[in-house]
């Protein structure tokens, strides 16, 4: 897991020198006119899918979601995808339920956009346009290189899209974020100090709102899966709308503060926990380099792996090889 | 909450007469060539519009989706809506965010349906229908009865989308509801012996998957701002994607099973936690006299109130007002 993080720097300066090309073939492929967009994945590739999701609807200015694959593997749904994008994640490309969805969303008039790590696999023989992260064989269970690629990737199709404010997404911000995954990756001091602290706690709660809600989601989950730790990822709005009251000094919060117009969300909730007496840090990488949120969004991913690795050696579990799981699920 | 609960027989009854010229108003309102649909709500009818997002999808065979209120509120999003249908739910009809993203996609071109509980709230005025639960105040901070109601005026917004098959939705099924909810309210023995046995514990949960998922949200929800229990509501198939490796003997595993064509998910999901050891109890009331998936989800919803109020009691938490909750969230 430490090899394939320390890989996050190369790997994103790589898929940085592709972003044109990509989003070329993206334009070339889009509907005359998009009626909106629908992104497929699970596990971690659903959380930056979910990162994905926000910047497609700003550059779009049309309707984005998730899409759920039980509609078509379980419920037999024929949904009419004319005039819609859709965009499916998968780092193996083989999760077949995706697969499937995928498949039947394009005989029904898609377009398709396959971000997936394996350029030969069946997810990307279904698409128009393969946006291949070649990140590199990731071995070990929780995906790390691959999920930061697969957010820098869906950066890139979202600006083929339409305009993003800099604030959002920046050129040249962008060419700094493999240095600034660099520094994050060097600097394990703020890392470990956490951990010291928090890791022999059974649950904690993972909040951020916007960009960094996604983040939150990532973070929440290989924490989950890496250390064991009951880490629930959450949207700081529906952390506030009822299960805040579920919190208590036993249950520490992780606020995640990406920048941008979430960041008084994330002040203002850590005002609260404060007046509630509940234990909170937050992680918002140091990075005066990075001004754009989409760049920081996934600077503060790295940060976060690195946690959930921390939290699993301080409690003595394998990062590499969690309990239980295994690379591809074949949920379908 | 327990006053509130057993009004839902009436309140279903009663909003089932209404269902008709319910439909008939959607119908009306449609755009003359449906692009897809976007429902937009937070905590509980949040979890009732993932339940209405596959009935509609299933139904309109167009794209539906969740809405994301940032978006608008703290990204800016100018998402043009022509020819879609946002249907927005909340039960005070005055939580601002939603308000705000409903304004702001009805200048857009967007058809807007409000189901409230609220006729005369800024939500139902910025709505081209109100789809009126009139469930009656609600007290108690657990949202109980505006929920089951919601899902049943789903249904019934659905049915104006298109068709859908007899196994999901059916008229005669849902007809027969209200009484099913009755006997589910009257039976407290498998509820009493669940929380005799399982209140004790801090963490559990709650799977399902398709509309059983939607009920699961909502049950995990319930239990946790209910009896402070840190209950976790997930997809089958996201846990086989991974947070299954963070379960034990210590985390039980309610499963929800409301029938229809993902039931085998849960039987298989119920082996693999019996041969790793993690306990588990399956929640699926016998209501012979209900077929069809969607009311056995709305009885189900009703069978997981009753579980979270009998873990709050055990627990000795008021399961009227729980610490830290108000009626009405302010998050905008």
């Amino acid at each position: 897991m430490a090899a394939e993080m320390a890989e996050q720097p190369d790997v994103l300066r790589r898929l940085l020198a592709r972003l044109p090309e990509l989003a070329e073939s993206v334009r070339g492929a889009l509907p005359r006119r998009l009626a909106g967009s629908v992104l497929i994945a699970r596990g971690s590739s659903d959380n930056a899918a979910v990162f994905g999701r926000y910047l497609y609807e700003l550059a779009s200015e049309r309707p984005a979601g998730l899409g759920s694959p039980s509609l078509v593997t379980r419920y037999g749904a024929r949904t009419d995808y004319t005039d819609h994008l859709v965009t499916a994640l998968s780092q193996s490309g083989r999760t077949p339920e995706i697969v499937t969805t995928v498949q039947a969303a394009r005989e029904r008039g898609a377009r398709i956009i396959a971000v997936t790590n394996e350029a030969d696999s069946a997810l990307a023989a279904a698409a128009h346009v393969v946006a291949a992260t070649e990140a590199g064989t990731e071995v070990a269970v929780p995906a790390t290189k691959t999920v930061t690629a697969q957010m820098l990737a869906l950066v890139g199709i979202a600006t083929a899209l339409g305009p993003l404010p800099a604030n959002l997404v920046d050129p040249a911000d962008l060419a700094e974020l493999p240095d600034a995954v660099g520094l994050v990756l060097a600097d394990t001091t703020a890392v470990d100090t956490l951990a010291a602290d928090w890791a022999r706690h059974d649950r904690l709660v993972v909040a951020g709102r916007g960009l960094g809600g996604a983040v939150a989601l990532e973070g929440a989950l290989k924490i989950r899966e890496t250390s064991g730790v009951f880490a629930e990822g959450i949207s700081v709005a529906d952390l506030l709308h009822g299960p805040i009251a579920a919190l208590s000094a036993r249950v520490p919060v992780l606020l995640i503060d990406v920048g941008g117009p979430t960041s008084p969300d994330i002040a203002a909730l850590r005002e609260r926990l404060d007046r509630d007496g509940i234990p909170h840090a937050t992680v918002s990488p140091s990075l005066p380099a990075l001004r754009s949120e989409s760049a920081r969004a996934i600077a503060t991913t790295v940060r976060l792996q690195q946690i959930a690795r921390a939290f699993a050696l301080r409690r003595g579990a394998d990062p590499d090889a969690p309990a239980g799981l295994a690379k591809v699920t074949a949920t379908n």
